[in-house]
C-alpha cells in the first residue's frame, strides 16, 4: 500500500495555492497517494481574535507576502502573482463545489480556481467565474451549483473544517501524514513527503 | 567584491537558532559576506499589537512550532530542541553584548548563546550565563558586560532596531541584500544567498 498524505487547503490562502500548483507531480515520484482537503480557514483565524488574513491585518508582513509570492511563482514557472481584489477572498463557494466534485475530479478543479484567483486577479466567490470554470473541465455547472445549497454539502464543509481543528491544523496549506504528522506551509511540502515514506515504506 | 548579507537576528528566535547555526558554511560556499545585526524584535512586535511571542500568543501554532523546531533540530545534526523557561527569553543583554564585540567574535559568540538557549535550556537573560559563554570564548567577561551599561552602547542596540523597522523587518531570522531585497525565515536562508550572487556576480 502507498503511504498517504492529507493536503489541507483553504481557496483563498496564498501560499495553498503554490503547493496546489506543485504537489501532484511531487507526490506521484515519491510514491505518495494524496488526498486533497479543501477547508475553510475563517473559522480557525476567528478563533484566533482575527477577522481577516494575517496578511492585511499586519500591512508590513503582507507587503513582504505579495513579494515573497512574487518572487517564488517566478522560480516555480508559474504566471506573474496578480492577487485578486478583494483580498482574501470568500472561499466558501468554491470549497463546497470541491467537495461535491468526485475524488478524482477535485485536484484539477482546484488548480483551475487557483489560477483564476492568483494569476488572473479574479474573485472567487463570483458564481458566474465557477460555473465557467466547471464547464471549461467539461463538468455539467448548473447540477454541481444546485448541489452546493444542498445541507448534506455544507454539513460536510462545516465537518471538514471541524476535522481541520481536530487536526491542530492552523494555517493553511497543511499537510498530514497518516501517522499524525503535521507539516504546515509550502515550505514543509518536500519534509511531509519525506515523513510518509520514510514511515511507510 | 564579494556580494553581501545582512542576517539580521533576535537571541529570543527559535528559527534564528538554526539560520545561525548553518549561515556561516553556506554564505562562505556562496562566496557571500555576512554582517552579523542583532536586533530586538519585541519592539516591533508590541507595534503589530503583540505583548509576547506569536508563539506564546497562539498556542496551537505554538505547539507546532515547537515540533517543527524538534525536526529541524534533528534533520540539521544539532542537539535535541529544548526550549528554556520562560519563553521567550529577554534577549537585551545578549543583544547588548554581541554588539559590544568586534565583529569578527560575533558569530561565535550568538553560536553558543543559542546552543545554551535552545539546546540546554537555558536562560540567556542570566548575566552569570553570558558572563560564562564569554570567559569560554576567550574574552574579558567583566570588561565587554560593563561596555553593555554604557550610553553609546544602549543607543547603537536602539539604532539598529530602528534600522531593522525601517528596512521592513517584521520577524527574524531576515536577510537582506545589497539591493534591498528582504527574506524571512530560516526557510529562505538559500533563496536569499541566490539572490545576493545572481544579482552581485
Amino acid at each position: 500500500m502507498k503511504p498517504r498524505i492529507d493536503f489541507w487547503y483553504d481557496f483563498a490562502s496564498t501560499y495553498s495555492y503554490l503547493a496546489a500548483s506543485r504537489i501532484g507531480p511531487l507526490a506521484e515520484a515519491a510514491g505518495v497517494k494524496l488526498a486533497w482537503r479543501p477547508f475553510l480557514l475563517g473559522p480557525i483565524f476567528k478563533s484566533q481574535g482575527w477577522d481577516s488574513s494575517p496578511f492585511s491585518i499586519y500591512p508590513v508582513k503582507g507587503r513582504y507576502a505579495w513579494r515573497d509570492m512574487e518572487r517564488l511563482a517566478a522560480r516555480l514557472g508559474l504566471p506573474k502573482f496578480s492577487p485578486p481584489n478583494p483580498f482574501p477572498a470568500n472561499s466558501l463557494l468554491a470549497a463546497r463545489v470541491a467537495l461535491a466534485l468526485p475524488d478524482e475530479a477535485r485536484p484539477e478543479f482546484t488548480r483551475a480556481v487557483y489560477r483564476a484567483e492568483f494569476a488572473d486577479g479574479r474573485d472567487i466567490a463570483d458564481r458566474a467565474l465557477i460555473a465557467e470554470i466547471l464547464r471549461g473541465l467539461g463538468h455539467d455547472a448548473e447540477a454541481v451549483l444546485a448541489m452546493t445549497g444542498e445541507p448534506a454539502l455544507k454539513d460536510k464543509l462545516r465537518t471538514e473544517t471541524e476535522e481541520a481543528v481536530r487536526c491542530r491544523i492552523f494555517g493553511a496549506p497543511s499537510f498530514i501524514t497518516e501517522d499524525g504528522e503535521l507539516f504546515w506551509g509550502n515550505d514543509r511540502l518536500e519534509q511531509a513527503l519525506e515523513w510518509a515514506r520514510g514511515k511507510n515504506s
